[in-house]
């Protein structure tokens, strides 16, 4: 028998939903997605209809794990599926519930494992947690994280997730919750945060944080040469910022280096509270190589307490960008059967 | 048999050496305790006199263990020892070593734990880490950490020490020396941390932190009413701000709402990282019960995304002050044979 996990990420828009065998490849991956119901088409939302939308959503989800499972079984039919790991705005590991999602139509506390094991009995592990903490259980079980005990996962996407490996196993923390750098104070009195909070890392190490650099420097050097001058705001894209680095930019090339500042700063921290071995990059802003990992790595080193310094890697994830939030996913499935 | 392990607390100026039930009850303890070889008085150490240093103090430190033990087992003849368990500044729990520590005249890497077995060959376990991780597992243990499996430890005495526990052990990171909480940016661009860092969590919060907080106030207020105006710098302490807050002395009052908010906000970012059940305070400046905890929660739970709020206590250790050294440094002991 060959034994496979399903991995789903739920986002904002889509939903992915794939097959992955031990080894990290995707033997299977729906296309096109599942689209993820709306929030801007559920407005003033009743708990009523909550429950009535997110039925609808998983029945359709578990119709699609079934023809998931019969396409791999088509191609070998020793295939033998150990569960379902799924990434979730506000995912609660500990409960299978997704708890009041910004992101998503459904209100209150929504008991998604077991609506969906209600669809899908014969499945024996159905686990949640959010998309950060499946990449970082992906980096651990496929990526670079084999062999790691203790790593932590930044993923610089629209926001900036986090999920953190201690002995070898997620923090999850009292309520599953744990790890949300993201939000931790950067800059006292400083920029707003997509939460509401004030000077958080997310609102200047993210991909949008970055965006902010470039109109920050802008503002302050008023450098009217730069091709990122002649971006508005709404279209500028982190890309943008690599492109122009890599033609010399010098705005492109101090957004970076600002951008790396700030991470070093706080990843200094973050070797202070738990002397990892590594902190992975991932996303598209982890795409921009040396421009974001060294000034990085130097602010971090020059942050940190003698006795962590020239111990700690920054390194680029391990995991394939497009796959990685199915591949992540499906990890959940393997930690859990490791702990039985 | 009565189980019983032997607390040894390396001090900058002493070494406290107890010997401690399963329950947390110190059953012997040496007075006066034995001294501490001195940094002051060993200037110029080359590694070879260093290392008689170091070979005449752990014989001094194995005698008196054996007297404790005797002296124990002249009481109770049952009494059967499971252990040692020391804290130290810079120990490294993994190596059993003491590394290049600040406060004590030893020069480079020594392996205290080896040394100290070579006296002792018949102890079985001889276990390191450093005072703040001690005293973490000291209210895991015996303190108000019992049943819980995630919390954070702050020490506030001259320093910030920090020890956290996760899962329901301690996290030591891949090199035995997490947690140093004391040495995270609070205030970017902010104040000398005594480590030689800028605006750290521990030139604001610790017994220092606070006396310079008094003076930072009295800078920016120029109130010469306060019978804290009269002190000089060098005098003032912690308690004497306690006593002029009880006599609603508006400085000291603004002393720890000023040290309340910055304690509060790291919190924020400690919960952000780990969603610990609780927060315990230790030490002379939790001593000031409500002028500091007060402030604390507020500022913390001011700062927390909406899913952590009213989830995290904020709690004055279950420890007793005066042996908290020793009994920190034994738990390690008990945590050692839960292991096994």
């Amino acid at each position: 028998m060959k034994q496979v996990a399903i991995g789903i990420d739920i986002g904002g828009t889509n939903t992915a939903i794939g097959v992955v065998d031990r080894e990290g490849n995707v033997l299977y991956e729906l296309q096109p997605q599942l689209p993820t119901p709306q929030k801007k088409e559920n407005p003033n939302m009743t708990e009523k209809r909550s429950d009535e939308l997110c039925a609808g959503y998983v029945t359709e989800l578990a119709a699609e794990v079934r023809v998931a499972i019969e396409t791999v079984k088509k191609i070998n039919p020793d295939i033998q599926v150990m569960g379902i790991g799924i990434g979730a705005p506000n995912a609660n590991y500990y409960r299978g519930t997704i708890e009041v999602p910004a992101n998503l139509p459904f209100v209150g506390v929504i008991n998604f494992a077991n609506l969906l094991q209600a669809k899908l009995p014969e499945i024996n592990i159905i686990k949640l947690t959010n998309d950060a903490n499946a990449a970082a259980l992906g980096e651990l079980i496929y990526g670079g994280g084999i062999g790691m005990k203790n790593f932590v996962m930044i993923t610089l996407g629209t926001g900036l997730g986090s999920g953190i490996i201690v002995d070898g196993d997620l923090v999850y923390g009292q309520d599953g919750f744990a790890g949300e750098l993201g939000h931790t104070t950067l800059v006292p009195d400083g920029r707003l945060c997509g939460c509401g909070g004030i000077g958080h890392l997310e609102a200047y190490c993210s991909a949008t944080g970055i965006r902010r650099n470039v109109f920050e420097i802008l503002a302050k050097t008023n450098n009217s040469e730069s091709p990122l001058a002649n971006v508005p705001y709404n279209d500028m894209t982190a890309k943008m910022v690599y492109d122009a680095a890599e033609q010399n930019d010098p705005i492109a090339l101090e957004v970076f280096k600002y951008t790396g500042e700030l991470l070093g700063r706080s990843l200094a921290d973050t070797v202070h509270y738990l002397s990892p071995e590594a902190i992975f990059l991932f996303g598209g802003a982890a795409a921009a190589g040396d421009f974001i990992f060294k000034p990085t790595k130097e602010s971090m080193e020059r942050y940190l307490l003698p006795v962590y310094r020239n111990k700690v890697q920054i390194l680029p994830s391990g995991l394939k960008a497009g796959s990685a939030a199915i591949v992540g996913a499906s990890a959940l499935v393997w930690k859990e059967l490791d702990k039985i």
